[in-house]
């Protein structure tokens, strides 16, 4: 136990520095008056949509936390003592928790997770629309400069997104635990509502953020460029706010809840796990071993990211590529995080503590993977995305058919890297004798959870680079207005190629943790089925693909992931028509606007847009909880299969065994429709990219650049893409931990007993 | 038995029946001269592309039959006993086929069903490019003409596709059976091979049609509209002809190809299914049931398609909609087809026969409902289309974002249905007591299967009415290019749109056939384990989800389907290039084509795109022939998972577990992706003719007709849907079943023992 004290100080430690970058960054110039204007209202816009948004979530959350306390209270039987290779250990009761009392639990952990992800979100956000137009300030001086300052800027939110999910899982344990005086054993089941308060948060932020970005950002074009005929970003249009400020509440509030929740999915799980392992060794450090790994990541982390301006080069700002340092403070961060790893196994897990050091380092080196497979599918310098720009010489058809087949192609590198990784860590996991009475089964899981957390270890890194995306973004879009010199617009564009690059890494180190965690959160949903029907956790409980409710809750399972995505896309067209209405109302009612002679009501088109992002946000969200739900209840009353463990025959087991089908085939198909929308998106708007910046040319060797045809056809790619990678896709991501988490907490409901 | 002798005569009718139409259609009006020639040569187009096609085959069929054999006979220890319900049954030595004799059955089988596949292919598209003229000729008279030629010059393909199987199976069940004398429960599992010939075919034949039938067509938009800016169909474009020949090779010889092996493949699963309940009852009728019921549906499927002409009404022929008499003829199907299931299962299955009546009523409604289906997500008159019609008023990006998220909807329905339809004749099946030594486990899966051939019950008239398609395209083509009157075209033209819907419903139809029959075929796959493994047919094998093997099985099937779908996509790209490069070759060197004094060389083009076609067909289908092939094989070798039935340890089961994942999880994912590209497909193409016939207004009610701006983007979102729905969406059908005949036939492959 030498290093869970490590916990509260890195936890402490990670605010503090928040603080102090969030310092730092407040402290800067904040450049002219006029960037200040546009500032402002950006500033302005994004908080008064995350404060309607967090009013809605707030009331969707507070209604769930009830019925889940109830739900939960009400079909529990309380939590039963564990039997783990045919002994009852770690209490002796018959029930150990009451069932109302594990209901509130459940419910008020759901509200602490909820809250934790909101004020993750809030607080970050609050830094990143006060630090784009720092940024911009900065780009008068240097390349340097603004780097420091945007990337601090996102550092803030990274760091706080860790830092809250650190606390709060361990936290909510201490007090469960200590406190409370649950048995160490048995809390990790209490504090899953946790994990669902996370998931269901972020669903609804990133919903309503990549709503909004899209609607706004689609709607500014179709109503400015096409109707009206002004350029991009011109000031006459009511909806060029909006759009601003849709890349921080797409971009950074809701891919910050989305890896919120993933970490305190993933560390809720592996702490399930772990109890498999404790129960037997006796050990607590099995339980707060992934809570001690990602004390380690947020050192190395810290060190990394303080280290970035050290790898500017000397060279002249025209020279260099903002790219490079941050690459290498990423492998500073993964090569501290190989010596955390170290230090954590070997301290804590038991003299096999190498094969799970081998785990994690599986893990880091797929997180280094997934940087490079996303940029060579999303990056102008690789083949797909030049083999889009080509096939825009033959028009848009052939720009969407050949953008689709690379969006396809995507899937594969991703699906082989996820199984290699996954087969690897449960192959060297399981080879661990930890405990005769341990079946390599559960040390193998135990290994792919290793995997997961060595990943994860990097991800305050990641998040920050995620977010320096739409401070680089709005602090070009501020520097472009306000008329700022052209040695600073220079400098903003490099940082926003730059960004558009960091955002698609996120998501694919998204979609990849994603992956990882699926398996050992599935294995925690079995694990409480077994804690309910009273199965030694030793034991396997098939899920039988060839059962028929199995196979159903599969295929009900894509369905769901292909269903969601269709209601997030056409969410987009219908809030963008509401955008588009309102510019034009303006257009009408204001003939001044048009001539340049009258403001525009910027924020009456924020506001508008908000309101219909919020709209649609609801839809597809309600289908995201609903539908594991209604397939379990449906298979309980109405089916009747049963399963066999070590000679028991259990009756009754359709209803969890449909959801099971819907949690895991349907994890297996949002991971890859996930790739598929995310980085044929970023292919998309890279192949603009790459036709603006001179890179086609004709048969005969002339360029054709910005206002060609093919630029035009890739323009077209580009818009189809955007709600793909910007909304669908993040989206889903959240909706497969999401099922997770939800079908952890009411597992209860799909059991007959 | 009574009934068996219905198989052979009923196949032997189908084929008389087939000739007296193919009689009935050739001795009918060839038209003008004019006409003549544009049918000569199209007619020589595509003979020749598909003897060239077969040639490639029958190499690729022939090399991967003799190793199929040399396979099997070197990892088989031969056919074992099979063990039912604890006893040894049926047979008693310890070796009943040697395995040198089980190689070389399996073998022969493979090229059987090869061949049979192939022929009923060929002869069926001999006569529908002989139809397309005469259905040209006979528009020049009157509707009900046109309609009766068409329909019975795709009825021959119809009829010839289902005689050939169910006198293909039944032949090779009695020549192995009867004449080599083995045991009837374990003949089945000797004739798989037939199933895997039939759609190794099929995967080539849909594959290069599909890829063939694109490349020409947008190959010929691309070079004649875009790029000489001549009209469609302008005879001065050498692609022309390619365009007319690829209707015919795509959609008649591809489709009837796969649902040859539809049928094939779910005979033979079907057939599998039954040895368990004959083991115990010692009825044979349990094996030939799926044989006597298919011959009932050829007896429906003769009396509807003769009736459809006596459907049409005595209406002019302007006012009347030619999908009504086709409606009324399916209905007429439907109907003696639950008459023949009653006789069948009454007079077969018995004293519980009412059970499974049930089942296959419940597999003709689910034919009855895609055809609904199909219809409100493809056609002018429901909302989808209204909606990607509404959205082209806002450019291409629109249109495309909208249909895509159409297509995503899509799995919506079709999901439920198919999860119904299995759900519904499982527990209605299970409920049948045959024997008390059958757990209800094996009669529920009979009962899915007795609701798959009640479905396929239909399936000639499904086919002809597919094949009626490209007979009428091609005779709208003829019609327009030889400069018949208007009243012809008008007609040709009617009958065109409902050609559109009657290929659409097919594709639903083949994929509601194939979910249904996916879980019958994986149970054959299990079957074939126990054999090979000596565990009870009765005895429950599990394919658990949450081992690792079966997860990333899972994970990598899912992969396959989206990298498979991008390769044929890619494929279209890349075939249209070579044409687009012979047609710019042609204007090059004579320049008195363009100006309309001299003729191209059409037969040039036509070359070059089967050329192109058939190189570009190989990449997919050795993926989609290796992929489950080599996860087999790197899982037998690498990984050590082991499975517990009935309390026995079987130990080194990865290779076969990691398979099953491929199979089925992969099946899930292709059903759903397959339905998102041919219903997404066929709405983007129901949206242009909508705008084209004037269904669209702009907000002044003004028609947004043929030519304006909506018209423009609907008509790229068309071509985006044309590899999509034409292409990559019908080879995943063929994909899927792939999947499990190459499983079942290479089973043995993948077992360590």
């Amino acid at each position: 136990m030498e290093l869970v004290w490590l916990v509260p100080v890195t936890g402490a430690a990670a605010v503090l520095f928040a603080l102090w970058l969030a310092y730092d960054v407040l402290r800067r110039d904040t450049g002219t008056p006029a960037m200040q204007e546009i500032a402002g209202m950006i500033f302005e816009g994004a908080m008064a949509f995350l404060a309607r948004q967090y009013r809605t979530i707030a009331i969707l959350a507070i209604v769930t936390g009830v019925v889940v306390t109830i739900v939960v209270g009400s079909i529990s039987e309380g939590v039963k003592p564990i039997v783990f290779d045919g002994v009852q250990v770690g209490f002796g009761t018959e029930e150990a928790v009451s069932r109302w009392e594990e209901g509130l639990l459940t419910g008020i952990a759901f509200l602490v997770g909820a809250a934790c992800s909101a004020l993750a979100g809030y607080i970050g956000m609050f830094i990143a629309v006060r630090s784009n137009i720092r940024t911009a300030a900065a780009a008068q001086n240097s390349l340097k400069e603004a780097i420091t300052v945007s990337l601090r800027g996102g550092a803030v939110s990274g760091f706080l997104v860790v830092a809250l999910s650190l606390l709060g899982v361990s936290g909510i344990f201490l007090v469960y635990s200590r406190i409370l005086d649950n048995p160490p054993e048995i809390t990790p089941f209490l504090i899953v509502g946790f994990g669902f308060g996370a998931s269901f948060v972020a669903l609804f932020a990133q919903l309503g953020g990549g709503i909004y970005t899209k609607a706004a950002d689609v709607g500014a074009d179709l109503v400015g460029k096409i109707e009206a005929g002004i350029p991009e970003d011109d000031p006459r249009n009511a909806a060029v706010v909006a759009d601003l400020v849709g890349d921080n509440v797409g971009d950074c509030a809701g891919r910050g809840a989305d890896l919120f929740e993933s970490m305190s999915a993933e560390n809720i799980g592996a702490m399930i796990l772990g109890v498999a392992i404790f129960s037997v060794t006796d050990r607590i450090e099995w339980i707060m071993f992934p809570l001690v790994l990602r004390s380690f990541g947020i050192i190395a982390t810290m060190a990394g990211l303080i280290s970035v301006p050290f790898f500017t080069d000397s060279k002249p700002d025209s020279k260099q590529d903002p790219m490079t340092p941050l690459n290498y403070g990423y492998y500073l961060v993964s090569l501290l995080s190989v010596g955390g790893l170290f230090l954590a196994t070997y301290a804590m897990l038991d003299d096999q503590w190498y094969w799970f050091f081998f785990c994690g380092l599986i893990g880091i080196a797929t997180g280094i993977a997934f940087v490079y497979i996303t940029q060579y599918y999303t990056s102008g310098s690789w083949r797909p995305v030049q083999e889009i720009a080509r096939s825009s010489r033959t028009g848009p058809a052939t720009n969407i058919i050949t953008g689709t087949a690379v969006g396809f192609e995507t899937t594969a590198l991703t699906a082989i890297a996820i199984s290699l990784a996954l087969v690897g860590s449960f192959a060297l996991g399981s080879q661990a004798e930890v405990s005769d009475a341990i079946p390599p089964f559960t040390v193998g899981i135990f290994g792919t959870a290793v995997a997961t957390m060595g990943m994860l270890m990097s991800a305050a890194y990641i998040l920050s680079m995620d977010t320096f995306g739409p401070i680089t973004d709005n602090a070009g879009g501020i520097t472009e207005m306000a008329g700022a010199p052209e040695s600073a617009r220079a400098i903003t564009d490099k940082l926003d190629a730059v960004g558009n690059t960091t955002k698609a890494l996120t998501k694919g180190y998204a979609v990849a943790s994603a992956g990882l965690a699926a398996f050992l959160l599935f294995s925690a949903f079995l694990d409480k089925v077994k804690e309910r029907l009273e199965i030694p956790l030793t034991a396997e409980l098939p899920i039988d693909l060839a059962n028929v409710d199995v196979f159903v809750g599969g295929l009900l399972g894509v369905m769901l992931v292909f269903l969601f995505s269709s209601l997030a896309i056409r969410a987009v067209s219908r809030a963008a028509g509401a955008i588009i209405e309102e510019v034009r109302r303006q257009f009408r009612s204001d003939p001044g606007i048009l001539a340049g002679t009258s403001r525009p009501d910027y924020a009456a088109a924020v506001d508008i847009t908000a309101r219909a992002a919020l709209r649609e946000m609801i839809a597809p969200g309600i289908l995201a909880v609903g539908l594991p739900i209604a397939v379990g209840l449906i298979f309980r009353f109405t089916r009747d299969s049963s399963v066999v463990v070590d000679g028991v025959v259990y009756e009754d087991a359709s209803g969890w065994l449909a959801v099971a089908g819907v949690l895991i085939v349907g994890t297996i198909g949002g991971i890859l429709l996930a790739t598929v929308l995310n980085n044929g998106g970023g292919a998309w708007d890279n192949a603009k990219k790459f036709i603006e910046s001179g890179g086609l040319v004709d048969e005969q060797g002339n360029v054709l650049g910005k206002g060609s045809d093919p630029h035009k056809a890739a323009v077209i790619g580009d818009t189809v893409g955007d709600p793909f990678k910007d909304t669908a896709g993040p989206s889903l991501h959240v909706l497969i931990k999401l099922l997770a988490t939800i079908t952890l907490v009411l597992a209860p409901l799909f059991i007959a007993t």
